[in-house]
């Protein structure tokens, strides 16, 4: 049998007016701001009519450690969504926006795939409605406005090598990642070190994406440190007066993005914060509207949930005030096996054995996203190469583990698929079982939070941290930073900082490379490997053959 | 009396769906892509439906050589079209996108004034539809994709010391007009000296504004020379592979946006390229789309007359095949009094004598204006101050020069106050008298094509070029570009190439510093005098006081 590609079955959509979306949620179409004729943004006037409106249940899905075998969580959270409104229930998904400049790097990323899929693909593949645009532009201001300030005087005394805040582009520009700028002579300023990073690793993406509203946003972004004065004392945005206009750049930018599954059902896609240096989820305002027109809200985080789950619980909730009812850790047979010791080309071939081996990554999730006082629920994404008696080890381990696994197929079938999942997930989320509480409580001092999570969450026996950095916490502590969450930053790929050890390892150390205050955003960054903030294009980029086909159809980005 | 701010107009604007708008030219709202309620771009299916029709008449608004009393080019663009609407034409009016970074600089650009403007001011004045967003990144992309193919090898054998592609960013930051990038190590690339200029001095955007559909479009991209070998011999965007990927971010940007007047009036705002390094008017596609939709399309110039008037006529008309049937020359009676030796302070008072000593500016214009076989028509821009005496000296002038200077007051009365300059260029335009011709032909050599704008045009004795930059025409012409229009670079405040020259001199010099060739735009770029391709920012930015106030209005962007 032979299925179609992603591309092919998202051109085949038959997508509604997004007005008729839009009415679905009782948005009405003066309340929708369209951007062309199937996407369109939230008013913010709407958004602040319906803050009485009661909350429905929100429902996390997040996944093992991902391997190249691919596990499917957008493409879960679409089919979740739309197996919801096949059972009659009003539900919405919350996904992140995807970054324009890696796409022309390797293969675009779709919005989910097969069957469970978020159209329009190509312009949310694209500039989509202008949100990183925004973001760019309102990071650019404040770097340039920074370099004014020092040109014209510098009377907030910046320390010409402290400035902190950096620049940004949506691009995979490898030559911007270290640069120096302001040669040229007097009328260019002051030579410096400097460089540019991908938009989507911008603190002002990060201070968006957890803004409450416009005026949250302006606090945050007035809070960004930018530099240090020689007496290391910090410049914020504040004090180079850039925190209005950038607030203004970021007007439109704050209000949710509104478009359509394939199957008509309504997908808020806004935001998409790093996952690494930053905390991944989808927006407040996006899942926080969400939570007030729909009776169901389906949301992912970023990477594994070792690294997306903890943080969407630990940073996102928190500071947002919501909780899942219900979590629902995906995985693949393919991913078990892959876990279980196979290699990829041999994961066509059935496995039972290995399969079995790779399992305990699974488990080690499920205990952990337990430990938030959450219900947990495994769906396994099922794959056409999938044997029965695979399926079987899956649900067996699962259930041996005090949890659930529920096949779905909505790749291949859509909400007809996923329909089993969804009554499961929403009897759970009904049944009112979940006692959320993030696992350290904002008191607890900025070292101890990061052992925590080293310890609960990756199994680490320590964290490997030297005096300096010790001592930059114990600063920040003094300086009333200490009440933060910490954003940890470390490899997608294990519970360690170690990228290949698969599975579920103890006994491991969680060493700490560096740690950096996003004040603005509100959060410690804990980076416990390299993170690379630019990427480069690979030798054969994708935007070599990306082009428009001769019915105008864009051709490569897929 | 007191008069409202321009914004305060703006903010009390009955501005009707853009649906509406778009019904008045027979577009209907499958056809017009919406990006909120009041702006719209028109699908390129939609263009490609009407090419039959035929085309309605073009008037061409220019103005004297700009003086700091401003001359309101703009404002009577928005006022004329009013004023045919009033008077029952089917008209529509054409003007340029304004640039995001300069409005964080000086107050920020009105689209028209008083009671003759476009809205909704404050989006066309920020990211509007996100065409110039589109711009910077397939720039970037393609300043990407050369520093990486180098990096992987360099297989078109780049010169590195010839990249000649800069980077682009709609942000005024003097700080990264020189730079030096690929810092830091192997893995990001080979170190070389670059830079930014602001978006609109792209020639993407010139490529853009010129292309006549978006195969035009693609052609041109991978015309752009981004660097040449170490046998100078040119590398195109076209080798990097860049082009296709490129008019894919350019796909939407190509539609022209569609927005109203106060007075519910069509007016295509699309395009905005520079002035100086470029031919400074709207889109061809915005241009001639508009021509087949309306009876009477009123499009702007920048600068004066001079540049902006001669660049429309010898570039934009002779590239999209298209000619006005007037010229409406803006001129005021402050702006004849500057060039008559009043200085600002001083315009408040009444100076006959002052008038009729600044008029010959605009008389050079009048007689030049007519060498393209034109009519030509003064619009006096009225100002409050002006007196009788005054603007008959204007209008007396006028009619010795074998043309007529008609009062207008758009700008205090709306159409009502144009409605008279409305029907006399109706009048004209209908009449077909225009004759219309480029001033060179296409064969004539570069260098000769420059002398026959600086001595027709600016009236100079001579250009003064040296051996290298005629070497340089030489070689292009032996390449093949020696068909390529001319686009001079010059202060616009003057004939001449000092700013300080008001008047009409005679017996001046034309010095050229540089040419540059725009191979994709398809123009030859003679610089004549400082060309600032990234501007900064002012001690006091705008920025500082731009800020969402109470009620979510944008104060301080005006």
């Amino acid at each position: 049998m032979a299925y179609k590609s992603d591309i092919e079955i998202a051109r085949e959509a038959k997508k509604r007016p997004i007005q008729e979306i839009g009415e679905k949620l009782g948005i009405g179409s003066d309340d929708l701001l369209p951007y062309g004729h199937d996407k369109a943004k939230v008013s913010q006037s709407f958004i602040d009519s319906v803050q009485g409106n009661d909350n429905g249940k929100l429902i996390l899905v997040t996944a093992i450690n991902p391997t190249p075998a691919g596990e499917g969580k957008t493409t879960t959270t679409v089919g979740l969504g739309d197996g919801l409104n096949r059972i009659g229930k009003k539900a919405a998904i919350c996904i992140r926006e995807a970054s324009l400049g890696p796409c022309f790097g390797m293969k675009g990323g779709a919005a989910g795939g097969g069957y469970a899929q978020v159209v329009p693909m190509e312009e949310m593949n694209l500039h989509f409605t202008g949100d990183f645009h925004a973001i760019t532009s309102a990071h650019n201001l404040l770097s340039a406005m920074i370099d004014n300030h020092i040109y014209w005087g510098n009377e907030c005394e910046i320390d010409l090598r402290r400035v902190v805040w950096r620049r940004v582009l949506d691009m995979n520009d490898r030559a911007l990642r270290d640069i120096v700028t302001s040669l040229g002579g007097v009328a260019n300023g002051f030579p410096r070190q400097a460089g540019f990073d991908i938009t989507v690793a911008s603190e002002v993406m990060a201070c968006l994406c957890l803004a409450l509203n416009l005026k949250d946003l302006q606090k945050r972004l007035g809070d960004i440190i930018v530099a240090y004065r020689r007496d290391r004392s910090p410049v914020y945005a504040r004090d180079i007066k850039a925190d209005g206009a950038m607030t203004v750049l970021l007007k439109d930018a704050m209000q949710p993005n509104l478009v359509q599954t394939l199957e008509n059902n309504p997908a808020f896609v806004h935001g998409g914060p790093f996952a690494n240096i930053a905390h991944g989820c989808n927006s407040v305002t996006a899942t926080t509207t969400a939570l007030k027109l729909a009776d169901y809200v389906v949301t992912e985080a970023g990477f594994g949930a070792d690294l997306g789950a903890e943080k969407f619980m630990n940073i996102k909730c928190r500071k947002a005030g919501i909780a899942p009812s219900v979590v629902v850790c995906v995985a693949t047979v393919r991913a078990m096996k892959m876990n279980g010791g196979v290699a990829k080309a041999d994961l066509g071939t059935e496995n039972v054995e290995a399969v079995r081996k790779g399992c305990p990554n699974l488990g080690r999730h499920i205990e952990n996203l337990k430990s938030f006082g959450v219900p947990v629920v495994v769906a396994i994404n099922h794959f056409v190469t999938d044997t029965d008696a695979e399926i079987e080890a899956v649900k067996d381990f699962v259930k041996e583990h005090g949890s659930e696994a529920i096949l779905s197929q909505h790749w291949e079938f859509g909400s007809k698929g996923s329909e089993a999942l969804a009554r499961r997930v929403a009897e759970i989320a009904d049944a009112d079982a979940a006692n959320f509480a993030p696992i350290y409580g904002d008191d607890m001092p900025l070292m101890q939070k990061i052992e925590t999570i080293a310890k609960r969450i990756y199994r680490a026996d320590e964290v490997l941290a030297d005096k300096k950095i010790r001592t930059q916490l114990q600063e920040w502590e003094a300086q009333g930073y200490g009440n933060l969450p910490i954003c940890m930053a470390k490899t997608q790929y294990s519970f360690t900082t170690d990228p290949n050890r698969r599975g579920a390892p103890t006994g491991h150390s969680v060493p700490v490379r560096e740690v950096r205050l996003a004040a603005g955003a509100g959060f410690v960054v804990v980076i416990c490997g390299e993170i690379m903030t630019m990427p480069g294009l690979p030798r054969v980029p994708s935007a070599e053959m990306i082009m428009l086909n001769d019915s105008g159809q864009i051709e490569g980005l897929f």
